[in-house]
């Protein structure tokens, strides 16, 4: 592991790494914030997952989340979205290839060589990150924007010994049925849908559930309300009884600027689990 | 004026918006923050000058003061560090030309034409916030970052009755004895250095002062810190008596890390003003 950056914030660290990932064949980049508690013992942490195109660079600049996680004393991680260099393969398209890796494990060619961010994010980093840092293993949670919130949505629910809580901002929520998941499982995962279920959440929550109460919030002017189907997660959870905390917040947009605005929010609600 | 964006932040608005400046001769971008609190009245105002290679986006969306604007009821002002465009005069080094105004008005050719920013961040900027937004002329202060904060520095002291206060991060305080202000003020003012003293904030605070408390911090780890010179203003500012609180930050250094970290701070000193 090498170090890109570390710069002293709020009385922690928050730094840039990069090492060379198996799961994805790659150089991989992501941003670690160290709150100040570190320093004397190991911090619960919560994992960011980012939205398309972005690196582990946007959410660790414009989030407004180090300010929360110094008071509440947990670590925070931003990993990149997908595989990136010049022999990796990629799309014109902004919502395909690099910086549109889905959270999924990639069968299909020419995706399966190195878009693997399922076991990415869930199996390789957090060795590493256990491994490096004062971050307690036994407690974690995670939360994402967009497509990281599809993915924070997905590992929790199959993943639920691992997470005390899951949150998410403006998640896509059944990409089996809308164009932001169609076009990327077919591409990755192959024409056959009965292997998608496992990626979406609005079928999870209905399967399997989660142990704790789901916190999401999402703009009541988004623009992109129509391929995220909050309608279809709600439904779903109302359906499983799964308990959540589901929240349009008027006015507030797909951007950073409402993700900021409700980071305190969600950091609260990750640390009354911790 | 044209408006570019408008995103709901922390219940307010941040905008962007351009307009066709007199005094820079070139479309120019600024952003302001609107608090809640201007929604049913007109609300004090913080004018943030950016420093070198900065536009309005830097600390719009990196610096983390929007969340403090709206709890203690402020707007901000971010306005660009100078004229741009293809037709606009520049130089390959990224200290001079575009991005590098200094927050004077150039003399020297081929400056001249376009880089007066004095005259913009004083006289135009303002007249354009106060017709167009709910903010208070009767209510301002003034903060910077680096070279902008030499720019709130000298602008604050040479217009104390426009400005209840006026705060720095990691300010260029010596100009005039500085790499980062010999080869700028030669360049826009010319070489008669008589000139480039009302630009100097720690000429101006020996000379004139300022009627409230300075508030500067600088990172104990800022790589800059030769071409800072906080040392020439310490002096000076004890010379004379000012009241001042410098502080060093251990750790710090000079990014936007160390800025956001301290913007609460800043933002509660001038609303203590208020």
């Amino acid at each position: 592991m090498e170090i890109i950056s570390e710069n002293a914030c709020f009385d922690g660290i928050q730094g840039v790494y990069k090492h060379k990932s198996k799961s994805c064949k790659c150089d991989m980049t992501f941003a670690v914030y160290l709150p100040p508690q570190a320093k004397v013992k190991k911090v619960p942490v919560i994992w960011f997952l980012s939205g398309l195109t972005c690196t582990h660079e946007n959410a660790m600049t414009k989030a407004g989340a180090q300010v929360w996680a110094a008071k509440y004393g947990v670590a925070l991680v931003f990993p990149d979205t997908s595989p990136r260099g010049n022999s990796i393969a990629n799309d014109d398209a902004y919502d395909l290839g690099q910086g549109a890796g889905f959270y999924v494990d990639a069968k299909e060619s020419p995706w399966g060589q190195n878009f693997n961010m399922w076991i990415y994010i869930t199996d390789e980093l957090p060795e590493l990150i256990f491994n490096k840092f004062q971050i307690l293993e036994s407690e974690q949670a995670i939360m994402g924007h967009s497509m990281g919130g599809h993915g924070a949505l997905t590992i929790a629910m199959t993943l639920p010994e691992r997470f005390r809580s899951v949150s998410a901002f403006s998640p896509i929520c059944n990409p089996v049925n809308s164009e932001w998941g169609i076009k990327q499982f077919t591409a990755y995962l192959g024409p056959n849908k009965d292997t998608w279920r496992s990626h979406d959440s609005s079928i999870l929550v209905k399967e399997k559930g989660f142990h704790s109460r789901i916190l999401i919030d999402q703009g009541g002017a988004d623009n992109f309300s129509n391929l995220l189907m909050l309608d279809t997660f709600v439904s779903a959870a109302n359906d499983s009884k799964q308990d959540v905390n589901i929240r349009v917040q008027p006015g507030y947009d797909h951007s950073y600027y409402f993700i900021q605005t409700f980071m305190e929010s969600h950091i609260e609600h990750h640390s009354s689990f911790f």
